[in-house]
Order: C-alpha cells, then structure tokens, then sequence
C-alpha cells in the first residue's frame, strides 16, 4: 500500500525504535561492560533518550496520521501488517496520551526511590523500612489504572502493559486451575520417598568451560551468535538492539553448573522469539513481540520442556561430560533426576518447574488485593506468609526471604508477575501441540536437532510478531484456548516415573 | 555567573554532549562487541544520532543565545571557563553553518564510496582504480576550504578541523627543520654497524598474558579503570562516552608481544588525558581535549618518552619476564636496545619513532600540493615514491605498500595527518621540560612512579581542556614556542649511544 500518511506513519515509527534500540545498548553496556563508576552520566543519556521517544511517541503528528489513515485506510484483513501496524501504534499513542505528565514523573520518581528503599529494606530485612514507599507505589498504580481506564477490572490496566488486552478474570481462573492441580503434585512429590539426586550436579567448574558448553548448547537449538552475543551480568537479561543484534547474558556458579546453563538456555529460548521476528519489519509491530507472555513461553519452552528432556540429555550429555570432567561423574540418569528436582522453597529465582507457578500465583493474587485495596500494604507479610505457608508449606523467616525478595514493585512493575506463568502455560500448550504435529521430536532432540520444534515455532508464533494476540496464537496452533491441562500433562508425565507417584 | 542565556547555551551543549557521547557507544561497540551481521543497522543508528547532533548543533537558537551573550557578557579573563565556552561554541556554530548542506552530504557520500573504493584498489595494488575517488574528494576537499574560509592557506581551513587555528605555514617551516635533521640521523644509524637485536622480541605470547602485563602497566602509567575499560579490536582506539568513563583498545600480535604493549600504552596516554580532563565541565569545551595535536602528544609521551626509556624497563622488566617467560629471555639491555630499533621501512603504522615522522611528513607536503592543485592526482604514486626514496631510501614496489596504505584520505581527511607530528614535538617539548622542573624522574619511573610526571601535565595540560590553544598551552608550560629540537634532543640523546652514533 502506498498511501503517504501510512509511509510517514512507518518510517517515524522505524525512526522510535531506532533511538529505543539505542536506549537498550546503553542498557545492556550499563549491565555488562561499562565502568565502574560511569553511572550516573550513564543514567543522564538512558533518561535523555527515553525523553526523547516519549515526545515522538505522543507527537500529535502520529495522530494527524492515524486519523487520516482511519478515513483512508481501505478495509482488509485485520491481522495483516498493515492493519496490525496502524492498529498497534493507534493504541501506543492512545496509551501514552492518556496518562498526565505528572503521574508518569511521579510514577518514575516514586520507582527510583523504591528501588533505593527496597535494597536498604532487604539488608536490613525490615518491611517497615520499604512499607511508605510501596504504599505511595500502589496509591500511584491506583491512579495509572484510573487514567489508562478498564472494564472490568483495575488490573487490566495494568496487565495490560505486559500482556496486551489481557483479561485478569480469564488469567485469574486458568491460574485458580493450575493452582489447586499444582499443590497437590507438590504435596505427593514432598511425600514420595524418592528423592533427586541433586548432589550429582555439584561440582566445581571453571566460568569458561561452562561458557563453552552454554555457547554450544545455544547454538544447537539455533541461536545465531552471527546476530547476537553471549555476555555475562549480575541478573541475567536478554535484549534486542537491532533486527541482527539480540544478546543475551548469564552469570556462572563455580560449584553448580545448572545456574548458568539452564540460565542460557531461558535467554536463548528468549533470542529464539527475536531472532525468529521478520527483520524488515524490526521497529513496527509486526516485527515486535506480542507479550511478555508469549516471550516467556519461548524462554521457558527452551529451559524446560527441551532442555530437561531426557532426549535432550542424551545429545547434551556427552558434551557436558567433555567439559565438566572430572567434577561430573554421575550417569545420564542420575543427572536426568537431579535436574528435574522439585522441592519447596521461599525463593522464587531458586524454584523449580512445579513450585515456580506457585510462587508466581500468590504475588499475582497479592498485588490484584493491594490494587483493590482490599489487602492494606501493612497487611502484606503475614498474607504473604499465610499462601505459602497454604500453597507450599515453607513460611520465611523474615522479609527478605519473604515479601523483600523481588524487585518488581519497588520498581512499579505491578501486573508484571502473572505473564511468568502465563509463559509455562503458553508453552507447555505449544510444545504439546508440536509434539503431535511432528513425528519423533525425541529422537530429532537425541541427536542435537532442534530444527524441526524451532520452524514450527517460527511457523505459529515467531513470524507473527503482534498480528495475532497472545490467546490467537494459542488458538490458531493449537485449536484450543488456553488452558492449565497441557502444563499439568506435561510435569505429570515427566515426574511420575522419577518420583514414583 | 548566572546570565540566562549562558545557562541554556551550557545546558544546551551538554545535552548535545550526551547525544555525542551516545554516538560514541554506538560506535565502540561496533568495533569491538557487535555481531557480525548487526552492521547496517548500526550504520543506521549512527548515522540519526548524527543528524540529531548536528541538528543541535546549527540551531539558530544557539545563534540567538550567542549573541545576547555578546552584548551581555561582561569582558573577563579571554581563558576563563565561561569565556572558552562562550568561544568555542561560537567557532562552532559559525563552522558549522558555513557549510552547505547539499556539500556535507556530498563530502559524507564520497567518502563512505571512497573508503569502498580504497579497500577493492587496496587488494588490486591498483592506484588507477582509486585515482577517480580521490581526484573527487580533492576537489571537494578544495570547495570545503572555499566555504570556511581562510586567510593564507586553503591548507588551514582543514588543519583548523583538527588542530583549532593552527597555521600551515608555521607548521611547515617546523616540519621542515625536523626533516632534515632527521634524514641525516637516519641515514646514521643506517650507516652503523651496530643492529638492534630485535629478534629478542620474538616468540609466541598467548593474548591472555599479554593483556595481563598490558593492564598492569596501563594502571602503572594512572589509567583508572574504574573510569575506563582495555577491549579487543582490528584497529586500535581510544574514545570517551562519558566523564567517567573512556576506554581504550588494542589487539594482540601472538608472536610480537611489543606490537599490543606499545598499542596499550599509547591509547592509554590518550586515556590519561581524557581522563584528566575536569569531570564537571564534560561536554563543554573547558573539559574537551583541545586538538588532535596535543591529545596525540599525550599518547606519544606515555608510549615512547615513558615506555621506551631505560628507566621505565627497569620497573617493566621483571614483570615483563613473569608475564613472557619463557618466551622472553634477553636481559634489560638487550630488551631496552630491541624496543628502540630504527629502520627505514615502507609501512607508516610499522614505523619505529625516528622514521615515523618522515612518513607523515612526505603525506603533509603531498596532499598541500594535492589541494593547491599543483600536483595532479594522477601523478601522486610518482611523487609519492620520489619522497620516499628521498627521505627515508626505499621505494614502494606496487601502491598498496605506498599511496594506498593510509585510509585517511579515502575518507577525506585531509588536514590530519601533520597532528601525529605535532603530537611527537608537542610531547616532546613537554617531556624535556618536565625533566628539567621534576627532580629524578628517572628514579621515579624505575620503581613504577608515574604520579609526579602524570601530576605535571595535568597541571600544564590535562586540566585546562580547551581554555589555551595548543601553542599556549607549549609556551606556558614550557616558555617557548614549539619547535624541532626537543624531539630531536631526545632521539639523539637515546639512540647515540645505542647506535654508538
């Protein structure tokens, strides 16, 4: 299509998130590379183009555009690039707009200042000390859900920004499913008398041969370093700084090689979705991630249902002998067990597959009672103490192994948590699907071939970008809507056998 | 001082600063961490980030803020910070806008085709190839010294890119006293029976060792890399991204330690002057590094006076031997004598610091006569092998090994190459005065003291930015203008009894 309102539209978007790419390499350099003590100048050019996009993002021009295309725009498909792209920069600037300039200054004051307060909170395991500011956080996320606008309920606001169009009472019934299933696996696994045989994979091995084995591994499920990195950091991220430029990071564990390389592969699984985005549409929606949902499903996907197969342990195996000898001895299935291990904890970041969810479905439940008001900020430890106490049977000792231990809401990121389960359930629906669609994925896994399960993914999910929407990519692979089943088929299976249930 | 528009003009430029330094990022990553199909959309990144910087950087409101200034600003010290800043933006904008726009595009388009050009007549040994490029710059070159003017010398108007108000003339006639003391001392140490016994630097060195001794002695000299970084890269450089944050380069030759050694030292004699540059006025011309010259000398000084006197060795050497031994088994004398070898040679970025200043000297006096006119661009490769026969007696055997080697004037650098010699006299010049005011900084250096000396040129140099020109900032530390015979002090004081001249 020709139309110059149109091309205007596009090249000024391409023009956003050139600069928004920018924005992420001044990140990743600030979280890889960068000078000890460059930060605060560092801080002054992140703040200066985030400045800079947000004018373009709420230029009045785009709407002068967008309101020409609405009368010009001839009537086609609606998930075609076209359609999708005026359709999602429509909203952009919709959103962006409706929110006063001085909430979101205050929003951005008020989520530095938390993020300050909460690390003191953490070292001095005090909820009192991060209680004023995570109550100034939930009154201002109130007011961003009041501005945004909803319709049924005020996190849809705010959910909405991770996971768009998202609806809470839909996530909140599938998760209520996964919920009740979940405690009850963990409690039969708590019971069984087997138990993993996790002391197999403790072992000290050098940082660089486990860089070695993640970069192989990575590489075997088709991530392309020719368009991206591997780099290492405090808190393991993956980004994107241009259509053939993804990287991703990881830190290593001298005595425990599966930090790093469970950890390489969830970011791997991340650049898989990235890499996989048509790059002539990088910078407009159709070349952009649809949710954080679907992202982490492709993260998770990678992580788990590939990486702690046994097919897969079969390729990896010999490979991880080469470069973990002589620290890991163990035979392939022992390590088969010991990297499915499930055990209760109070770390979210430390959980396995099964009690993760669980972790994720309390702060969901959580944050939806403090946005309500429902639950009064002071209220929290002892709610917080009282689901895990009911969902997994571990209660903290005191708040930093508790409510002290995310980062997320002292950073403002409310409706944040959910798409991590939203990620296993996507996933786990997925891969289910693939494994009917295509013939022996096992043995293809067993030799070090991911090509088929990745161009299937690319198929029904990657291409895409944002022409679909979370719950069309799931119906349209799958025939289904989302559901809790495929997740709990999928740790039955794989845990029965191991655990003797 | 607190006039309005003093305040916008600075709060102005330090906004574009953070653009630049943006730019910067972009840039360091491309050639050391960037995946290797990233590249155009790099070029992309860069290429907005330029536009939005020289779009600041002719705003007509920077004019009208300059000019209320001019009415407004009262008389005060000409080098105070306000004044400098006050002046160099000035010269800046009125630089800036003398241009014409259809020009700078034209210049930017031949001389990313020229660079294209150079590379295919590079592996062609073939000037003729490259002839009609370079006959295009040069005349473009000769309209871009038209545009911004010029009392004697067309020559100036691109000197003045690099080297503020330098004066060709004066820079001809001090180049032209050192060339011919300089083929005289050359065609000495040809001429003597002794030899440098370079072959005592030879031996495989892994990278990893190299580095290590590398960044030891880079900390010696005072590069703080809590403010600063050392990458990988092909062709070494140093750049800053912020007041607190400059990083330098280099690569690894694995059978020829010197080759890194001397890279780090000298990138990291341009680290130390950008690091000495006062952090509070970063982006404004009190805290930017005043010319190509004087950064260079800073480079020159650290790498040779410093790394390449005896003194310096004897705090290197037992370093040197833990880092390089086995490889490394000459005594001090030996390694001292090698590190100082001379030898006429083909290869500019090869050459030893006595024929170094020959090379550029001929590509000074060649590419004067290339844009007065006098000398056609076809008879280049002619002239070209007259110099050198001349000057340095040896002679190109195809044009990759002659007019080809440099990229510079691919890229229409026309002006710069004289600041690599200005940069050895400067450095020069300076050095031998710091001897005379510092006692024993021979003593110093043998016991890894660099404080005195680096704490001398913060006071003479570092501190000032752009506050003195060049040549006042010579006079003042040194209270004479520039001239030869320091440098040529220095080189005949060191190599005589080396050479037993």
């Amino acid at each position: 299509m020709t139309l110059p309102a149109l091309q205007s539209l596009c090249a000024y978007a391409r023009e956003t998130a050139q600069l928004a790419s920018i924005d992420a390499l001044l990140q990743w350099d600030e979280r890889t590379y960068m000078p000890s003590l460059a930060g605060d100048y560092r801080a002054e050019q992140i703040s200066l183009l985030a400045r800079l996009v947000h004018q373009r993002r709420t230029n009045p021009q785009v709407k002068e555009w967008l309101d020409t295309l609405a009368e010009t725009l001839p009537p086609g498909d609606f998930n075609d690039d076209t359609h999708t792209t005026v359709r999602w920069i429509g909203r952009d600037y919709s959103k962006q707009t409706k929110l006063p300039a001085s909430l979101v200054e205050e929003l951005s004051r008020a989520s530095v200042k938390g993020q300050q307060v909460w690390v003191e909170a953490r070292k001095l395991r005090s909820f009192e000390h991060f209680q004023p500011a995570l109550e100034h956080l939930v009154h201002l996320k109130q007011q961003e859900a009041a501005a945004l606008g909803y319709e049924d309920d005020p996190y849809d606001a705010l959910l909405d920004e991770y996971e768009p169009y998202g609806k809470t009472q839909e996530i909140a019934a599938t998760l209520e499913g996964l919920r009740k299933e979940l405690v009850l696996l963990v409690q039969q696994i708590v019971d069984s008398p087997r138990k993993a045989p996790i002391a197999a994979l403790h072992g000290s091995v050098l940082p660089t041969r486990q860089e070695q084995f993640g970069r192989i591994m990575a590489q075997a499920i088709g991530f392309d370093f020719d368009r991206g990195r591997l780099d290492v950091t405090a808190h393991p991220f993956c980004t994107t700084l241009g259509p053939h430029d993804c990287r991703i990071t990881t830190r290593y564990n001298e005595s425990f090689f599966p930090s790093a390389f469970y950890g390489i592969l969830h970011e791997a699984g991340h650049g898989l979705y990235e890499q996989g985005l048509r790059p002539t549409q990088f910078g407009l929606p159709p070349g952009s991630a649809v949710s954080l949902g679907i992202h982490e499903s492709q993260s998770r996907l990678w992580e788990n249902q590939v990486g702690r197969s046994f097919a897969f342990w079969k390729f990896a195996y010999p490979h991880a002998r080469q470069h973990f000898a002589p620290q890991l001895t163990a035979d392939i299935e022992t390590v088969y067990f010991a990297i499915n291990h499930v055990q209760p904890s109070l770390i979210r970041v430390e959980a396995d597959e099964v009690t993760y969810n669980l972790h994720i479905i309390i702060r969901f439940e959580l944050e939806r009672e403090l946005l309500s008001g429902n639950l009064p900020v002071r209220d929290l430890p002892e709610a917080w103490a009282t689901k895990y106490q009911h969902y997994l049977g571990v209660v903290p000792s005191h708040a930093s192994e508790g409510v002290l231990q995310d980062i997320h809401w002292s950073a403002g990121l409310f409706g944040y948590f959910p798409t991590y389960s939203l990620g296993n359930l996507y996933g786990a629906q997925f891969f289910e699907q693939a494994q009917t669609d295509l013939a022996n994925l096992d043995e293809q896994f067993s030799v070090g071939n991911f090509t088929t399960l990745r161009t299937w993914l690319n198929d029904k999910v990657y291409q895409f970008g944002q022409c679909y929407m979370p719950g069309e990519l799931v119906q349209n692979a799958t025939g289904r809507p989302l559901s809790h089943a495929p997740l709990l088929r999928y740790l039955r299976n794989k845990l029965s056998p191991l655990y003797g249930l």
